[in-house]
């Protein structure tokens, strides 16, 4: 069952000049970084009240998002709800005809197990459904 | 001073459909729906956890979102901060070189006034500021 927006993700072609937009212009803190190798992915955490906005960068120029970039340039990329079950969620939603970039869960960041549900299932918009480690 | 993720917006080619995604298969609540003249949309609300998932839909085929869909389809379309100061918040962004879509800011839902940072200024995303009338 889906809980809360974990996250919105925006795909920026300098991390550091997306950081310090966000904080130094927008007054969010930034929490944390990481690195998402199954994503190919280096992100950086900024939390605001009960979400957070996750910058995503690509990591050695490769992967999906550096695809996404060179295609649009930066900016919205995907929205993450935060799920209790990902495995019953997936099955429920394959079942109502989902389809889904991954035939099953991988490691995301924090710990998390993640999935994306592809775009052209969710009116155009890409959903990550993320379960945290309890 | 920027408080919060006010809300994610989403064009949506059929409001209907896009409604049933969330509330049915995403089992997020339907909270209420608004037309918005200023940016000529239909538009519909969904609460989740201290911010919400705005559906927007075109009024008449007209305006900038019925622009956006009929150049990508339905998709993320912008996210918008709730700030306590609209006016300051504008000019103090003016003078860091930020632009915007309008000389000042205008009638939003849930009687606010808003303004748009033009995507240019913002690493390719659309962000709108939102101040609540107190």
């Amino acid at each position: 069952m889906i809980r809360r927006l974990d996250h919105i993700a925006i795909a920026v072609v300098d991390l550091e000049a997306a950081i310090a937009r966000f904080v130094d212009d927008f007054g969010i803190q930034l929490a944390g970084r990481e690195d998402v190798p199954s994503a190919s992915t280096s992100t950086a955490f900024l939390p605001i009240e009960g979400t957070q906005i996750e910058l995503i960068y690509p990591i050695e120029g490769e992967g999906p998002v550096a695809k996404f970039l060179a295609k649009r340039g930066g900016g919205l990329h995907h929205l993450c709800f935060e799920t209790d079950d990902i495995d019953g969620d997936m099955q429920r939603l394959i079942k109502k005809g989902y389809r889904f970039l991954t035939d099953a869960p991988v490691d995301g960041a924090h710990g998390t197990r993640v999935v994306f549900i592809h775009p052209k299932s969710a009116g155009g918009v890409l959903i990550e459904l993320a379960e945290y480690s309890r």
